[in-house]
């Protein structure tokens, strides 16, 4: 870890986004969204030469990922059922890997975050992850390829989009890092010790808050790792560490200069019996996940995936204030907007 | 207009999809998904040699297309609003050429297709469409740019998935006519009068029936457009044709063998007072498209533009009985499934 103290981000703006028509046509919007394309055609450069096969992912369905932080799903009415928008597509991941050892969709959510978070310049109601799943994968081989996507992307918008960087007043040099060494990591465990070492009061049971994870980030020169959360702090999809249990064999990707987590991912619990229970720890009836549970009966691979927030990401790589700024149509939690 | 007779596509088996796990392990389905992926692949280097930017499409929004030929858009509730899920994104199509003049989606759409469309073999609730929108466009244009990317598709799955193509039992030859010659063009009035001429009853104010579509395609032997529907047919932002009041300057791509409709699109509607005055004629309230209007009077470029759906072009290539064949998660009209 790097300790190297880097300027902490622009202070916020606190404006909501302006109409779409202003929005769209502003010049910086036009450079964000550019280089946002730039970074999608490098990832799937980069996964195809992996050997990942893209799919489609689906947008509704009876269950969706229970695992959000706080957020709340939005349910829709499929003749006469009750459906769910997509907050992740993670238990359709797992079942492609029926059809493809190595999958990836670039997917669209939606997450009715709390209204608070419509202030922490990170928060989007609808937005898009890079969603990756490989089976048989252990923790070290998904971040291996988390590492190589994020490098491979950062490096082909250097190359090619110095326009548009230069537009933004974004430095390419704030990459030399990440592109020349490896991401360290640390253990959620470490990452509470040191917010406590600086007074920040950091639940050792939970994810790190916002702020922490601004903080630790501020500190470091290239995006780092942040592994081994506590149980209860995720979805039970998230595999438990057998040789440490109460953790779970996942990890984040935090970006560095405050601008904090891009990336959640994990080794995958595929046993039927693990699934159930774990399902039930949560409070939830595992008779709500009948499809995902009677495919895991049958028989899934043993996995791992992970998830990168494509606005965020695009924030961190044009230095923007705001996340909202990297999407064409913004959607803040509780601000209606086109 | 080619009018060799060619043989039917295969009477529709009546079954419904099997359950994700059988589905996602059918080698069938690996081939038709590995062809899809191969589509996509081919779309995006078409576009983005011509010149075309990829964006990020939303899924939620106030409002959206009212064009759905009888299905009905979703409900959601945002934060106490009541807004829809996309059934296209056309009218973000249109304020995205303020940012760029070409651009495209690949986006997911919702129709709550009527139940009865469940054994056309051609209905899904959830579909995805590559959706291209270019300022300053006419039909001309546009329709080059359709078929253009078509031909670009089909010769790539046909160059690098002869594998899958076998396994699927699909004759690479079906395409000799679609990779050397032009795509035919008729009107809508002419293929309502040889309609007539064989004894199908076609309302000639109306879109052109399902079955319909399928005796006029199944006599041709590459694709072929259908251009200039009645007003009453589609979306207000369809342009009415100043040559020909009540008609469109639209069209539809008809895939041959039986296949029918893939594509549709037209020139655009983009002058505010008309606008208006379609929204109106339509039957629907213009302070519903508050956003869009405003943003309309305020100036957006004229356009044309389409929507290919993906997994009735993936049928067509593929040669598959049904549509929900060419998704990994099929959602069909009326059917509870994952």
């Amino acid at each position: 870890m790097t300790v190297t103290e880097l300027p902490a981000p622009p202070t916020p703006a606190a404006e909501l986004p302006p109409p779409p028509g202003v929005h769209l046509s502003a010049p910086e919007t036009r450079a964000v969204l550019t280089v946002q394309d730039g970074i999608l055609r490098a990832t799937r450069e980069y996964l195809s030469e992996e050997g990942f096969t893209e799919l489609l992912p689906p947008i509704i369905g009876p269950v969706t990922d229970p695992g959000g932080r706080g957020s709340k799903q939005v349910d829709i009415d499929f003749y006469g059922h009750r459906y769910k928008l997509m907050t992740s597509a993670i238990l359709y991941k797992q079942a492609s890997l029926l059809a493809f050892p190595k999958i990836f969709y670039i997917a669209p959510n939606v997450r009715l975050e709390p209204l608070e978070s419509s202030s922490t310049s990170r928060h989007l109601a609808e937005f898009h992850q890079i969603d990756v799943e490989m089976a048989g994968a252990g923790r070290d081989e998904i971040t291996a390829v988390v590492e190589g996507l994020v490098r491979h992307a950062v490096g082909r918008v250097v190359e090619r989009h110095g326009r548009e960087l230069a537009a933004l007043g974004r430095d390419p040099e704030v990459f030399a890092a990440l592109l020349a060494k490896p991401f360290d990591r640390m253990t959620h465990q470490d990452a509470v010790a040191s917010l406590h070492g600086i007074d920040h009061d950091q639940n050792p049971d939970a994810e790190i808050d916002w702020e922490g994870e601004a903080l630790i980030s501020r500190r470091a020169d290239r995006p780092f790792f942040v592994t081994q959360y506590p149980k209860g702090s995720r979805g039970f999809y998230d595999r438990e560490d057998p040789a440490a249990p109460g953790t779970l064999r996942n990890f984040d990707l935090l970006a560095p200069e405050g601008y904090g987590e891009v990336c959640s991912g994990s080794e995958r619990e595929f046993d039927y019996a693990r699934l159930v229970a774990r399902i039930r720890e949560s409070g939830e009836n595992p008779a709500k996940y009948g499809w995902y549970l009677d495919m895991a009966r049958a028989g899934i691979p043993s996995s791992s995936g992970f998830g990168i927030g494509v606005q965020r990401l695009t924030r961190y790589i044009c230095g923007l204030d705001k996340v909202w700024q990297a999407t064409a149509y913004p959607k803040l939690p509780g601000v209606v907007s086109p």
